[in-house]
């Protein structure tokens, strides 16, 4: 089968012909991907080799039809539960998403509900599991969600992105009509400013696109040049999306004494942290920082249907998987928001 | 009359013979004080310089003497109302403790009752404001706290750094009984180990000192050497008490995912705060942190009253400000935790 992988440091990202075909281990799916996006993540790791190393299958945001699945073993204690249904094989034929972490159900941090941060996981295209750029992947039966069939591709395969700036927006509190500033106009800043503007908070988003200021006009949301942000210290809620050590220093300026700085920096956020950061504004302003990663799919797909957030629009270039290697080079263009590849 | 200053980078800390007496201003009270403590804070502007230059009169622990009060100017909408008494001059001759902070009642940040953060705050003996290491100093009516009379010096001198401790632990969530290690064995450290283990958390305090170790075995706190830390990343909330960047660093480490960071550090942070820290463990763990700073003086009143924390074991020297100077070196031996001085 075709497998868009990243090779290693020399011969970075190759489209492999030949890949092996997956065999899903207990528990878990044989998903053959429709629709696939690429993320910063995906980028960050072509440029630099992900947590996991190399060889890996890239790719985590997909949507895709499960082809066939292997039950479960029977459950031992405090075993994950399937979450889609019942019994696992009516998934078979059905149009699935997936949240990306592959948790062990038995560790401390999944005993207490921290499965997201299962010491044991793997990352799907990420870490230690081959990814979705292929013709066929694995991911566990209770990590799918059933895409309702009002819903296309092209929505359903924001699940992962929109997830996650869902989760942020529940990992502060909002009160009022808090001002926010998101830091950045790529994709995951533009959803968070969409969800964030939808919880009624005054948005301002920081970048340096002009085709993006208009999208963001569409949605009521402000749109500035990153050089007039104003170092005001008047901002109750900052979103960075940008790399993270300089968007931190930025951010330690913009927010209020006492207001919140989110972290919202995938992998890509690991090239250059070690930047040197005075950090004492956060004591002095009493500022919390919050890290933020991946949220429930689940929750977005409902999110999808509602129709309230606009998805669709950052779409910029729809490639193929035989083509994958050039779509990611693309995707590394500043004009580029999503680029999406039919498998 | 006597000051004990900071002259600037060249001339150090001077005790000034014939320093000017202050004058208090409108809303001000004239404070003698009885006695006074040395900080964390008044070291590093020793070594250092503070944020609002030289010269300055440094010291802002202190229980003191109301001498005079400058009754307020009628009082103009918004205006911080006195804390203390009704009648301000029935102050005069009480025996009281101050918050450092003094505010303008006026900026966005005191309207919404983020006065701590007043942006034209002067601060006691840091910040535009000359401190309490002298015969007399001002602060404003407003900040003033009467002591008890069965609370003696020894305490009462306690209130500041212990508002601050209280404060650290409002401001994280406790639950159930968290594992709290506290970075650190100096005073600040030692006031957050007893407070938080009141809450019902069990509190490590990691440090170097021997002596330090028997106190907190009377406390029933663990305290294990720095380099006994382990890194599990098993800790839901690690407090850091020591210089901020290498302590944070260090809680990185031993912080769980989705726990919390506390960033508990005064002026002396400043010094090496753009030691590089890789943050991609606050994106990867979702780690929280946040930054704290001084309290309410009342609630600490409250509690040495209550008598459930040990402060007067931290006072490891007395001096006189006579020989301030040699306190204020005594003080940076690794070996001192609180130097009090009788002016």
């Amino acid at each position: 089968m075709r497998a868009l992988r990243y090779e290693g440091p020399s011969r970075g990202v190759v489209l492999a012909k030949a890949a092996a075909a997956p065999e899903p281990p207990p528990g878990e799916a044989l998903i053959r991907p429709r629709r696939v996006a690429i993320s910063s993540t995906d980028l960050a790791i072509a440029r630099a080799g992900g947590p996991g190393g190399a060889p890996i299958t890239l790719g985590h945001e997909f949507v895709g039809v499960v082809e066939r699945v292997t039950p479960p073993v029977p459950p031992a204690s405090g075993a994950a539960s399937t979450r889609a249904v019942d019994d696992p094989r009516l998934l078979v034929g059905k149009r699935v998403v997936g949240s990306t972490s592959a948790v062990c159900g038995r560790c401390d941090l999944c005993r207490r509900g921290l499965s997201n941060h299962c010491r044991e996981r793997t990352v799907l295209g990420v870490h230690g599991r081959d990814g979705c750029f292929a013709d066929q992947f694995c991911l566990p039966i209770a990590n799918l969600t059933v895409v309702p069939d009002q819903l296309d591709d092209d929505h359903a395969v924001f699940a992962e992105p929109l997830a996650s700036a869902l989760h942020a927006s529940q990992q502060v509190r909002i009160e009022g009509r808090p001002y926010v500033t998101v830091l950045g106009d790529g994709a995951i800043a533009l959803l968070c400013a969409q969800v964030m503007s939808r919880m009624n908070a005054s948005v301002r988003v920081l970048g340096s696109s002009p085709s993006r200021m208009a999208l963001c006009e569409r949605w009521g949301v402000k749109h500035r040049p990153l050089e007039e942000a104003g170092r005001r210290a008047d901002q109750d809620l900052v979103i960075v999306c940008t790399q993270a050590t300089r968007g931190l220093a930025l951010a330690l300026e913009l927010v209020r004494p006492r207001g919140t700085v989110l972290l919202k920096s995938g992998l890509s956020a690991g090239a250059g942290l070690d930047v040197p950061v005075d950090l004492t504004p956060i004591v002095t302003n009493e500022i919390e920082i919050v890290g933020s990663r991946c949220g429930r799919i689940s929750e977005a797909i409902t999110v999808l249907q509602r129709g309230t957030v606009d998805v669709v629009s950052l779409i910029t270039r729809r490639s193929k998987l035989d083509d994958g290697e050039r779509a990611m080079r693309l995707a590394e263009e500043p004009e580029q928001l999503k680029v999406v590849m039919d498998v």
